[in-house]
């Protein structure tokens, strides 16, 4: 089947990330979505460096038009960002037929329903899971995996630079203005962090958010919008002493009387799993009336993060235009034809750290004894707790955390263990994943 | 258009909960699926039991075979569990054309590979987002969300009963013996645990996720499966004191030399958000090479979360299946001709809770006239926190953290309040929500 072709509106941050990722995984990217999908053209006012990100692999022009009227392009990328050129490039796509996909939470927050009409009518897909919280899948979870529930609310942290913020606030209890300087220092806040500090980029996505949940329009224009900048490091801390934690929450909540739609500080309890989303991390939390709280957690920005979501866009229009049944979501992600017969290994084989607890007589040499048996086996420490014996008691126990090494070196070393005359009993084991 | 017919194979817990909440929110489920989807017909052995919970709204037999046979059904929904009858009925449907929904991970895991490629042969689907992790969209996070990814890992927390035992073994000290009794008196675990405990569901779950990630046949006959009978309250105390906490994880990960598939209690670090899903939550941690982490957490089990996943299966095939553009996913989740003009609130008619932090005179009366001023606008207060002054100061922080009210009342409170002559400068208004 011949290859998808996408033609890519603006090569930055999330553009390159888009190339890279897709040209690097484009294998198990193609046994997934059944065809190739390629980026054949590429727009950019930088167009020396366009041509040196993507290696003369591509065509490229400086001009988008080129883009959005050529017939060989399936899918136009759209990632220019505003409202001015990007929103009349992508209603040019839309009227050539071409599907969509774009990251520019700004401009679907205020011009989302012309745009979606014109794609109805046209009969083509505008995709944006790279419009809200980066590479989390939230769009698609509000939108096709939490179907079955009256949504009751969604309360999300939504933009990285702000609770980058919050959390050096409040970890190291300075003022707005220094963290900012830091952030910044750091690429953490833009050079004109307006739109972020202020809550603006937070309400474009709640907008959409609520959208999605509601059924309704969105309406960038009714969203309350409040920001960090005056948010000071004493109530952080009195926060603190209640037990809460201060985070910039958009809050999109179903009531009676109409929609809440709000951005703005907001207290919430520190037991709360939300509450400790530290960093740049992004964490949407959703109520449903028949599944309860779920909460989607990840990077809501940078390059390769917001590229896995776009790709995931592309991935899906593939898909679905290629609409007979071979060619839908396949069972297992892959197509039927495309699995391979990796073997799982045997226990003895798996790569991990250990848990090693033992009891041992309190006498001089037996850790000599069991530390040799270790190295003898290349396993190393990485941690050791050993206890005082109990009053009376001749025995005590070592507690000890290994670095990474094979399951059949540790059930080699706990034979010898055990072996020893020094050593009571059986040695317990438990696997240690530091999931970092 | 005609309505989307469903047979439900089972009407226990699941199957009650996916016809109420079917019922209850019919009217947002079609106006998101574009059609009415119905439950026409029910096979249970139990049919007394099975037209009590229907009401009488649907056909009910004890014979599988006749809801599976009946040209009029859409799609089949098979919640009998096992591998005996459950996996003879899901290949008959599928071999009536039928499209089916399952929660059966013990029926996928083990002969997954012979009803996938059943239905691959005559083109219908089978969906099973309420096989794993109940209501949390994790198959569809992995199957499409995270399709520009190599996934390099998945460590999930997937059965909530072990959970939960292992977060009340963790906060009261208690033995496994002594809280399994606790979870069957309180419904979290079954009579015969066995399976849940022993990590065989654990597995099965695990073993359908590491199909999809690395696109490999399902073999639960070759995951390393390990349960929490074993673990001793002692070492959950000795991997509290290094900074761990003991989960019962479903571990999947590809290495060089082959796939790991595993299921065995895991020390993790305390700080990672993971290490912080208590009681029967569920919750899959995901590594991606292009997104990095990224986190889903939820119910994993019970009555409605398990039919929110049967649900939107249900409402995905009836998307899929109906292949023209306009019933595709609708851009923001509900048909465009079906979205709704809820308004969207002004600020003032929010209800929610408040920080307030003032400051005030050090003298009598103050704290009476501030709280009258409140009770006025019926604002009651949850906590307060005053500070003693500072040395040689006069004035004191009055920090108020109140219930639930509008907007527009503590804004009027809060001008009453500034123009108290003991009342130093500003109020201060933070936002907070319980978000429980």
């Amino acid at each position: 089947m011949k290859p998808i072709k996408v033609g890519l509106l603006g090569i930055g941050t999330v553009g390159s990330g888009t190339f890279n990722v897709l040209k690097r995984n484009q294998e198990e990217i193609t046994r997934r979505a059944g065809r190739s999908i390629q980026i054949t053209m590429v727009a950019d006012l930088n167009t020396d460096r366009a041509r040196e990100l993507t290696n003369g692999e591509c065509e490229v022009v400086s001009d988008g038009n080129l883009v959005v009227n050529n017939p060989d392009i399936d899918i136009v990328v759209e990632l220019i960002g505003g409202y001015g050129v990007a929103k009349d490039l992508v209603l040019k796509a839309i009227a050539n037929g071409k599907h969509v996909v774009t990251a520019n939470k700004a401009l679907l927050a205020t011009h989302g329903n012309e745009i979606f009409k014109a794609a109805q009518q046209k009969g083509v897909m505008v995709a944006f899971e790279a419009a809200v919280a980066g590479g989390i899948p939230i769009i698609k979870a509000l939108r096709e995996g939490l179907t079955a529930n009256r949504i009751q609310w969604i309360a999300g942290i939504i933009n990285g630079t702000t609770n980058f913020i919050l959390s050096e606030m409040r970890d190291k209890g300075l003022d707005f203005d220094v963290v900012l300087k830091e952030a910044q220092r750091l690429g953490y806040a833009e050079a004109d962090p307006t739109f972020d500090i202020e809550g603006v980029d937070a309400a474009h996505k709640a907008t959409i958010m609520a959208a999605i949940a509601f059924g309704i329009p969105v309406q960038f224009d009714k969203a309350h919008v409040e920001g960090i900048t005056r948010l000071q490091a004493t109530d952080i801390r009195y926060a603190e002493q209640l037990g809460y934690r201060i985070k910039l929450l958009g809050i999109a909540r179903r009531t009676d009387g109409g929609i809440e739609l709000r951005v703005h500080p907001t207290l919430i309890p520190a037991k709360r799993l939300i509450a400790n989303v530290e960093g740049a991390m992004n964490a949407v939390l959703v109520q449903g009336d028949a599944v309860g709280a779920t909460l989607y957690y990840g990077k809501g920005a940078g390059s390769e993060p917001t590229a896995s979501a776009v790709i995931a866009d592309l991935v899906d229009i593939t898909r679905l235009a290629t609409a007979d049944p071979e060619h839908r979501v396949p069972h297992l992600a892959f197509q039927p034809d495309q699995m391979v017969d990796t073997p799982i290994l045997p226990m003895a084989e798996v790569t991990t750290s250990y848990y090693l607890r033992m009891q041992v007589a309190d006498q001089a040499g037996v850790l000599a004894d069991i530390t040799r048996i270790l190295a003898d086996s290349t396993i190393s420490i990485d941690a050791m707790l050993q206890k005082e014996p109990e009053e009376g008691e001749t025995r005590t126990d070592i507690i000890m955390l290994t670095h990474q090494t094979k399951e059949k070196n540790v059930e080699a070393a706990i034979r010898r263990i055990e072996a020893l005359p020094t050593v009571a009993g059986q040695v317990t084991k438990i696997r240690l994943e530091q999931l970092g």
